[in-house]
């Protein structure tokens, strides 16, 4: 073994990079018989210096992380401060002095991505993110390595804890949305400002780092078509129920059917009782991928948290680390395939829809009529009728997602159409 | 890219084999361009060379496997053919003229991992099995590379198909043990000799391989504990749903509650219905691995075919590739950590035990003073009765498998206890 340390320096010393560091100095002769050579912590970037850090020499601690990472001694550089500056500029920096990066930053991987993959190969480093999409569970070594050999079709999962945790709890209770947010965020679950989970971002970016890795192509978080969770009701998941579903925020990227082009989303919606994704409790994630060869694989473990993600930045550690020893790097950004990144319109699926009609003779065969009008073909009706005013639950079969919203439109202007209570996607069949 | 082809010699091309060359034609461009170079097949060894064999040139097949990787022009050889030998020889040979080897010889790596691992080492070659384990379910690169910065206390999972379509079969069905058998047979689950699946030489091969990864340790094939699932009985599977259980046979990797030892074992046990494992259906394999940092994973999907082995043997085949290209080698065995190897008589987990006993006062206080003497402690008990004859149902908190053991020994000598009808270990809580 050599006995020269390799030298990291921790970007962030929040909850991520303290159990970053705890590790690194608990298990120090474990990563070193893994790696091959002692790593050392050589320096600690942070806001507040005088914040009392446990297990942490105050000597390396510093508030200029620029200074840090233009050491020219560092070897890995390893980034948990999250958003999109400074991160990025000192991300380049510590390319261009010299070191490999691991990152768990999913916002600015999924909007700088290729930027930031093409610094790392100009100067022959390796740019690492496993702990950026789905915290400890493994995804992105088994995307870009494990099924380097195979087709992926198709990645759908739950990706973001927070919304799952409120959803499961809405589900279980039959709480509405703000009671079982108010329940996460006293809990924990929920950050004050929890704008990032319940409305899509921060599974949108994630959607745009899988998407990307398991199609070889650039799909960037302007791609992904993202609808929040927080207009989903109580009445949802009665509706659900009915249907034998319940509902998850769901992550999807797709190839389409003649292999050409992939789509990106993030949406709410229904899926049947059978999948093993509505099974997924609480705060968990989980993540399944089809491919030609290997089928249906599914993915399954803690989303979040500081141990997770740290076991996830610290595998990424040890593989940069024996690269490095190596002389090599390992996979980069694999953008050859280069497909279209269709718009959502062109997304197939399935329909659940909710309409308050007029309960008189006709209202089905006039809404019938408009589904057969644009395309859309209906699976089953449901109509519920009392005191003149009446439900109508259409779910259709496949459909564009631009046939679909046709549809909606011309519904809306029928008399006998009161009103569009609910329109939601059914996926996982 | 690189235009000079890396040449593949492909060994067996039977149900994997033939799909790994497949897959290599139709796909070349996805492949080359994922390695940076093109992927040549540039030899197939097969027993009976006059097989017609759809997409590979004949004039690429020999008989002679070992000419074959003696060749020196070989940068990959693939071994697809199982068993022992030929194979260990070939392996060998190829490590000795310059090739890396992908292998999904689960009974060889076993058996064989550490002087394979050794000459791989010994050339500065690749040594990559991801196919030999769970099929197309990454398992060796998540423990390898993912988890590398983490300490693994556990892996549990199903991991043989047969077994499980078998017991899958029995548990939804009512059906006895020959029947389900029978069935699986018939469906091309089972092999027309079943031994290797049934009696768990497969899963216990497995077993083995996952727990010299997860622990940096050497487990050999004798060092894991093996029990069948042969005597399974429906009246097991009714037992089993009154404990709101099912049964499936297991492979457990565990480090000792001190951290200094492992063991590692395959036999049937009861796990609750609400455990995901319970869920897992057919031919599937799933595997929770659980670690300190990263908590509880799952990964789950076909454990076995041609095409989800043949994507894992192309993932280690591209993984292997790019490491040629970069003059690196990938994470060779870890074995620093030489823990202790722990036979079956130390490991503790709990026990449903049924006993067929006579139907007068008094029984149940000498069962329960047996267990007693041995430092069992009893969880619950069901007593039921008719005609003189008795069963007893004692279902224990955790204790040693020593200790049940001489409990055991100790109840077959009671002269009220006219048999043990059923051992079987709870797991999974």
């Amino acid at each position: 073994m050599r006995t020269r340390p390799l030298k990291v320096a921790l970007l962030g010393c929040g909850v991520v990079g303290s159990e970053v560091a705890r590790i690194m100095t608990t298990h120090a002769d474990d990563l070193a018989a893994r790696i091959g050579a002692p790593v050392e912590l050589a320096g600690v970037a942070v806001r507040r210096p005088a914040k009392v850090r446990e297990g942490i020499d105050p000597s390396l601690v510093t508030t200029d992380a620029t200074a840090l990472v233009k050491r020219g001694d560092i070897d890995v550089v390893v980034e948990v401060i999250g958003g999109i500056e400074p991160a990025r500029s000192l991300i380049t920096t510590a390319f261009e002095h010299g070191a490999s990066v691991v990152s768990a930053n999913k916002a600015l991987l999924a909007q700088d991505g290729a930027a930031l993959h093409a610094a790392a190969e100009e100067h022959g480093r390796d740019l690492y993110y496993e702990a950026a999409v789905a915290g400890a569970i493994p995804l992105i070594r088994p995307l870009r390595e494990s099924l380097a050999g195979d087709k992926v079709n198709r990645v759908l999962g739950i990706v973001n804890g927070t919304t799952n945790f409120i959803l499961d709890k809405m589900d279980s209770t039959g709480a509405g949305y703000q009671e079982a947010l108010d329940e996460a965020t006293a809990l924990g679950y929920a950050e004050a400002d929890p704008t990032a989970d319940v409305e899509g971002f921060d599974a949108a970016a994630k959607a745009a780092i899988l998407a990307g890795i398991a199609f070889h192509t650039r799909v960037r978080l302007d791609d992904v078509y993202r609808e929040g969770m927080t207009e989903v009701t109580a009445a949802d998941f009665r509706s659900a129920k009915e249907m034998g579903c319940t509902i998850k925020l769901l992550a999807i990227c797709e190839r389409s059917a003649d292999g050409t082009s992939v789509t990106a989303r993030v949406h709410p919606a229904m899926i049947p009782l059978s999948h093993p994704l509505a099974s997924v409790r609480g705060a968990y994630n989980a993540v399944f991928v089809e491919s030609d060869a290997a089928g249906q694989l599914m993915f399954y473990g803690p989303g979040a948290g500081g141990s997770p993600t740290a076991s996830a930045v610290l595998g990424d550690l040890v593989a940069v680390c024996r690269n490095r020893l190596n002389g090599a790097t390992g996979p980069g950004e694999s953008a050859y395939a280069d497909l279209t990144v269709s718009p959502m319109g062109e997304v197939v699926t399935r329909y659940h829809i909710s309409l308050d009609v007029a309960d008189k003779p006709g209202v089905l065969a006039q809404v019938a009529t408009v589904f057969a009008e644009h395309g859309v073909s209906i699976d089953t009706v449901r109509q519920q009728g009392k005191d003149g005013e009446a439900s109508l639950v259409v779910v259709t079969h496949r459909a564009s997602d631009a046939s679909l919203s046709g549809t909606v439109e011309a519904l809306r202007k029928l008399d006998t159409v009161r009103g569009v209570a609910s329109i939601m996607r059914v996926e996982g069949e």
